[in-house]
Order: C-alpha cells, then sequence, then structure tokens
C-alpha cells in the first residue's frame, strides 16, 4: 500500500458519515481517488434505491480527497459548492465513486466525480459531480 | 395537522436515509416544507461538524417535497440535479432545511432551499442549494 | 449618484461586453446590485428570445458586482463558478438582473442573482443564479 | 460535409447571438458538437481576457448543440439549468467549446462541455460546463 493511500485512509477513517455509509477509500493516487459503499438498507429512498444524499456524499468525498492528494501533508479540504446531476436511478448492491481534479489552483482546487452503480458485477454511471474544494489547515 | 402535512410525513416516513438521519418533517404547506434532524455523532465529519452529505440530503429533501406539495396526489419527485453552496460550518446541535419551489412547470420543478444550523437555539446559515426536479409516477 | 454608485458605474463601462449587450448598472449598494439590458435583436436565439448568454452574462455581472460591493476599494473579482436554472422564455424589452450577496468571506464571495424580464411594464422571472467570486489585486 | 453538421450549421446561422460572437460550428457528430469564436474586442471584460459571458455562452450552446444531434429532425432543445466552473483566465486569440451528451433520457438530456483558449497555437481549458437541456418542439 502506497504512503499516500495510508494516509488517505487514515483521514478517511476519522470520518463518523463515511462509517455510518460503511464507505471505504479504495484508491488514492495523485489527484484521483476511488471511493465505495454498499448500498445499505438503511442509506435508500422510500425503494430500494440509494438515496441521493448517499450519492452526493460518495461523489463530494471522492472529490474533496482526490484534491487533497495533491496538497501539502497535514493539509485539510472544505467543499465550497458542489453540483451533482443525476443520471439514472441509482439500484445495485454498491455505489462506487471515482474524484479528479481538474486543477488545483493557490486558493481554490476545481474536482469533477463519477459515481456508478455495481449491480451483478456491471457498473452503470448514476452521477456526475462538479465542483470547488478549499484547502484549509486544521 | 393538515392533510397535506399528514400525507407529507407519510411519504417521508418510508425514506430509510431520512431515519438514517433522525430526521422529521416540520411543516408543509403549498410549495414549502420545513425539515431538521439533529446533528448525531454518526453523521459528521472528523470533527464535530455536520458532514455535507447531512447537510444537502436534507437541502435536497427539503426542496424535493416542496415540489411534491405542488403535484397531484399519488406523484413522486426525482431529483435530476441540486447544487449546494456551503456558507459556513455546520456546528450546532440540529440542521432545518427549509425548501420552496421556486416555478413548477409541467414537465420539472426548479427549488431551493436553505439549511440552517441551530446553536444554543440560535440559528446560522449554512448552506443554500438550488435544484431541478422532476415529477414521476411511482 | 452616491459614491459607491459612481466607482460602481466607472468600473462597469469598462466591460467591453457590457457595452455590447447594451447593458447599464443601475443600482448599487452595499451587497446589492441591479442591471438592465434591452434585449437586442443580435443578442437573440433564432426566435425573439433573448439567447441564455446575454441572462447568465446579466446574472453574473450582477451577482458579482454585488460581491464588488463589498471589498475594499480598488479590489476586483473574478467568478469562480456560477450556475443558472431558466424559469421562464426570456420574452420582453429588457432583463433586470439584481444580485445579492449570501455571504462574504475572507476569501470568496457566495452570490445570487435573479434576472426578470420585462415586457410592457410587467417582470417576469426568468432566471435564478447562485454562484462563487473570488477577490482578486487587478 | 455530413447532412447533420449541415443541419446543425443552418439551425446554429440563425442564433442572432452566436453571430455577434462571431461563432462558428466546427464539427457536429451524434452526441459531440465543436464551435469556436475569436475573442474579439467587443466581447472582453475590462483587461483583454474573454468575458464569462462569451464563455459560458459558447459552452452553453456547445452542450446544446450536441443534445439536438440526439433528437428527431425538426426538434429544438432549451437549458433547463447550466453550471460553469471557471479553471483559467480565459486568455487568447480564440476559445474552442466542445460539448458532449453524458445521458439523453426522453424527458431530458445531461450534457458537459469544455472550454479551451487557444493563444499562439496552444490550448489551455479555461471552464468546465455541467447542465441539462430540454426538447422541445418549434
Amino acid at each position: 500500500m502506497s504512503e499516500l493511500l495510508e494516509r488517505a485512509r487514515e483521514a478517511f477513517a476519522r470520518q463518523a458519515m463515511m462509517q455510518t455509509f460503511g464507505a471505504e477509500l479504495l484508491e488514492a493516487a495523485a489527484g484521483r481517488v476511488v471511493l465505495a459503499a454498499p448500498v445499505g438498507e438503511h442509506l435508500r429512498q422510500q425503494g430500494d434505491l440509494a438515496h441521493a444524499a448517499l450519492t452526493y456524499g460518495l461523489g463530494d468525498s471522492a472529490g474533496g480527497y482526490a484534491a487533497w492528494t495533491t496538497l501539502p501533508e497535514g493539509s485539510d479540504v472544505v467543499t465550497v459548492e458542489m453540483k451533482i446531476n443525476l443520471l439514472a436511478p441509482a439500484a445495485g448492491e454498491r455505489l462506487i465513486a471515482t474524484g479528479r481534479v481538474l486543477r488545483a489552483g493557490p486558493r481554490i482546487v476545481t474536482v469533477m466525480a463519477e459515481v456508478d452503480a455495481e449491480a451483478g458485477g456491471r457498473r452503470t454511471p448514476v452521477a456526475v459531480l462538479l465542483g470547488t474544494v478549499m484547502p484549509v489547515t486544521p
């Protein structure tokens, strides 16, 4: 496991909401992070689809951690704004969110994230996010 | 309790994620809905702030239910897209989200939501959301 | 004419695009600016509606100038991101954009703008914008 | 010239604003359209950068025409909402906007667009847009 992935997982493990979501951080490279979470029964809408708050939460975090990988060690990030476009119903066993940095400026970082739903081993894009995060010192 | 509020609460109670959030639907009038949820420990970031997924989830739901109040009985809504701008750290005992309809068209409904954090009885705006929802037949 | 309005108009007059749009700055107060532009034939879509680039351009500028009013003299602003939701066809003789500051932080300013179309003296909301601007030193 | 490109150019030529921008439609394929416009002096901010209304207008149009290519002949599109994130100052001789369809549903189409500035033959990404368009019958 790379040192960056290790540090990212440590930071990720401190996020109580990500534990409530059962999310795990699968990959972390410079400017790119992948998260996943099972679509637990407690995270659904009225049917068996994932609630948009789960889809959003994973996408936002994937984008935020992708930005975090580009910052000096010890930095933290906050979301300034984030937009999500839902492409298809989030049906499946788990959601996988891939965040990447579009541009890392000194004051703000622009990120994108794509969220797929995995059902029977097959992935379908369910959302795309575009947003801005800001480095902060904890 | 008005008949609309009663129907809204029934629909809301079927959302598993809203139960995970401990959210309740406080008010429902034509084109306006108010939700609230305590900032539970399981819904936080690394510190004691609410995670953006909670802020988003409440705002998105407040907007969606506000749209729902303008539709024929038996309708349902899905979020097409939603943007959130975070204004301040979500610090407090609970979050209160007020959603309202900006325009209800036949095919799409444009909504806004404001999310406040309540700390010691004092409310601070922490986020504003602007988005589009679409009526669907369940 | 207030000193703030005078300074705002001077800055506005240097924007070539605003001249192409025939736009004028009607009001400027702390955190609030109003712009207007006739829906010239050169600014339309295929029909006689205003093109979304005009609606966006006025809304973005109204929000940006609203932020500008909250900054020290000599500051400039750039748009970080801006979202527009179109509410109705932009039909009328002129568009009027009202921008206001939702929150002025030290590093970024969150703004909203509403754009109305005026037809026969009657105003109809045609768009709402929500975005982020950043102070810069020219 | 393909029949699709020919039809797209005919539709594009009816947009008065695109003529004001000096824009031309370079490419049109199923789900993908490329536009370009010189950064004319009348389309600038106070400096020699393109005004955000130009960047937005080209990106919005590229996305809208990309959606249009996926619809039955004779259809038209309107923008429901569009978000732009500005990545870098729009400095250069011309802007090039590439729109593509992320998902074409029966009721709405989700699109993205990237806008590059070309300076001395070298292209720099200056903006990315993510939005929703809706088919309409003219």
